[in-house]
């Protein structure tokens, strides 16, 4: 690839070449990252109540989500906004994943939180404000739970792939890489998600790569032909944001889909996967 | 759509609201963008002989592009690049579509070009650099041909609407928006696709919406996650640089497919337009 | 320069190494772009009517600027909005800088219209949607006047000089390299100003460079700073849009400044550039 | 305004208006940023011995520097590169400020570092990559010491704002704000320095603002001309790389002045400051 070539590749663990084959992320109940099977990461921006995330875990599962995400620790731009219910969100988010069968993805800002919130999460959430915090890293790297290492919103591929770097050198293998937008000068939308990232990713590393359409588009009604373009290109999964009310939403509201679009999406995105030789998991419900 | 309604919107007569139905273009070939047939566009950056363009006509059309593109004024950064053949590229061009059965889309450079262009295609082409080029998008607005308006590098959506209503007011509404990559801080790829253009402007506008691909990464591996993405995302057509043989090029080498990389593209392609109800065009050689 | 070699530099004439000094572009009114005194180019963003020129002029020409900016031919993102007096707005501006002893540069849109411009204008000005806009660059360069280059929005240094490069490759080499602010991700300016451009083309080009705070800003109270910014860096002159009631200006009032504060930057200018080896041009009214 | 009237505007403490005056922090050396003297803060990127801090102590304080800068803890993109010299880094960085009588600046990455830095430094900064870790911006903001807030490389000067509110909001006002160069599309540069930043803080903060033309240029050659341009836009201090050999710096030589460079370009800043009735700091050798 002429273009590619063109990279730093000071990286050196992260590279395809250093794997006879892709790596897969595979979890307790189930659900991989890196097969034919899409991984199906879903669930409201920020834990808000047991009725929310219950609630919100049994409708998506129902389809196929086999990963539950929301927020208990928020990085917040404002000091003034909601900053995440903390450890009673992350009990909250345990339990609700418990009883619907699910994985629970969630993000950990602090390298002193990281033992705690290991003691709930499958997967260990590093989010794009944070892609370079190497503190975090480290102390993430070695805490024996995957990890789903977000693109920073101004990172070059190749700083991305340093920082997954910075996990394996840390002993940890388990690697999703997501997509989740990045800066750019038109306001249209609230981020630019660069889908290209998918094929670019493939071509260059061995760990897998999934997609954020929520944070990448920041508009509900965009979420699903950017979640079918991410999975056109190659995608080992999505990370959606579902709330029962968008509206109510303590945050990320106007890119929340409600449980009918995200049903929608799931049937849309199963055509699409079977057309490539790929399928979207199972519903848990059935 | 929250963040779109914070667009400036002072657009007209390109607004989706200001028409019944969406804006179908067709050409005499039965070439058509905006129905549920996804248009083909293919062909080399630049022609460069008579064998190349024929024989590039001839793989392509066997596979169900229904247009062929090539440039005969070419833009480039450097005055010591190739600049195309200009008016011979044109014949060429015209009798490679016709023995092939396909239409013509080329760009057009300066206004004073204009009628001579529209003499030999039957789309004429803005270019990415000519995006806000004002007397010439005036001078093709009223050459009574569609308009193929590439999106210029670090053009908004907003703006790029805005480029659109001039060709309209003009009396032109035969206009298709092509997106082909904006400029981005990261050097992993020569451009970057910006596929939530696709629907952003399918809710914005009336008017058909292409991808470019080729342009859009630089890379010819990356084409195809790429063209399918655009078509998962909605996109009514693609624009794709092939050639006999890439490395010779005189121009794009490096992302230009071969007639096998189209061919099993075109395949691909099928299959993801039918997951979602669409489908690419039959064989012109069936 | 270590990170300036990674630039392709496939331009030839306008590189520093091909010229023994650097070019001095001088005007018939003693105006010169190139040499220790900074030139003042300062003028409304659109010719208006006879009063409002000729009294722009006369205030401007009192504090020392030498060379009168006023747009007749204006390139506008919406077709909507006011286009320009075209040819009588030429006249207006002719008769306003001779009875002033200034020079005039404006903007010529078109190949078709530059011997018009060049019949009215010291320096023809090549706008920033036309940089890459090679059918007018080269008409341009055969004029036989000198060319006022603006960077486009999204242009790296590097085209920007081989679009200087098509100038003086068609026979012209009195050509003013002009940073107006480039395309970024904050809204918080309208566009981004990039003083670091002064310094790098004064490494690696022979061609003098000047600054346009006003387009670069957006906002009148941050044409003065950034106008002192320029100098410091090694800018050959600026060029600021002044109007006698910013408030009522058809386009661009935001950004200009009213004759008073015109006045109060020419005396911090002046002081900046002795501070420095260089001044600002006496008043011609003296 | 115009432009800056558009921007959320939601923080508080950090805004103009919220105090009488502009803040001003005081050193115990005597250093003050927010005065009519211009602060210079200079020295290595990292420190890598007694003798190279030391001695760049001595060579700076001599030309009137009076804030030592030099990393012990340095965030490296890749894991593979320097990473300081940590605390021993610490304890020479303030023996050699003592002994020039300096006031040290230097960077702190892990909230559980703050305790054992702030023994060390009278400012503690926050470099660009951390500018969002709400965990380092709350236990910073609560550690009684001066802050300099680095801008991030992809941070609206709102997000900027709203970072510096976090460190307010913790009851730690004396908040400096340093624009270091922001992301851009043209890779002549290591990054592009945001100049009119400088300006646009002035009008919104009560909080003094530096610039560092060093990682805002990545260029040797470029820092003077950028170091004027700062104080000429109304910059209260520069933070600059300065190193006995930059071609042997464990870290940033291409950007780094020699001791001479550093001589000339204190010398070019007094003028300036002087043209506009600020100075720099009288020698501390004298």
């Amino acid at each position: 690839m002429q273009q590619l070539s063109a990279l730093p590749h000071s990286y050196k663990l992260v590279r395809r070449e250093s794997r006879p084959a892709r790596t897969v992320v595979r979890l307790n109940n189930g659900a991989a990252f890196g097969t034919d099977e899409i991984a199906l990461c879903a669930g409201p921006c920020s834990v808000e109540s047991r009725e929310q995330i219950e609630a919100t875990a049994r409708a998506v599962a129902a389809q196929g989500a086999n990963v539950l995400r929301g927020g208990a620790f928020k990085p917040r731009t404002s000091p003034y906004a909601f900053q995440g219910l903390g450890h009673d969100g992350l009990k909250l988010l345990r339990d609700a994943a418990d009883r619907a069968g699910m994985a629970v993805v969630t993000e950990v800002l602090d390298p002193r939180d990281v033992p705690l919130v290991a003691q709930y999460a499958d997967i260990l959430q590093i989010g794009a404000r944070n892609m370079q915090n190497f503190s975090l890293l480290r102390e993430t790297g070695e805490a024996g739970k995957p990890v789903l290492l977000k693109r920073g919103v101004a990172a070059t591929i190749d700083e991305w792939l340093m920082a997954a770097e910075y996990l394996l050198v840390a002993g940890n293998d388990q690697v999703i890489m997501c997509e989740r937008g990045i800066r750019s000068f038109d306001p249209a939308t609230r981020n630019l998600l660069d889908i290209t990232a998918v094929p670019v990713l493939r071509a260059l590393t061995h760990l897998p790569v999934i997609i954020d359409p929520s944070h990448g588009t920041g508009a509900a009604r965009l979420v699903a032909p950017m979640a079918l373009a991410g999975i056109a290109a190659g995608a080992d999964g999505v990370l959606v944001e579902v709330h029962p009310d968008p509206p109510s939403a303590a945050s990320d509201g106007p890119q929340s889909l409600t449980f009918e679009q995200f049903n929608a999406l799931v049937r849309q995105m199963d055509r699409v996967a079977r057309a490539l030789g790929r399928s979207v998991p199972a519903s848990l419900a059935a």
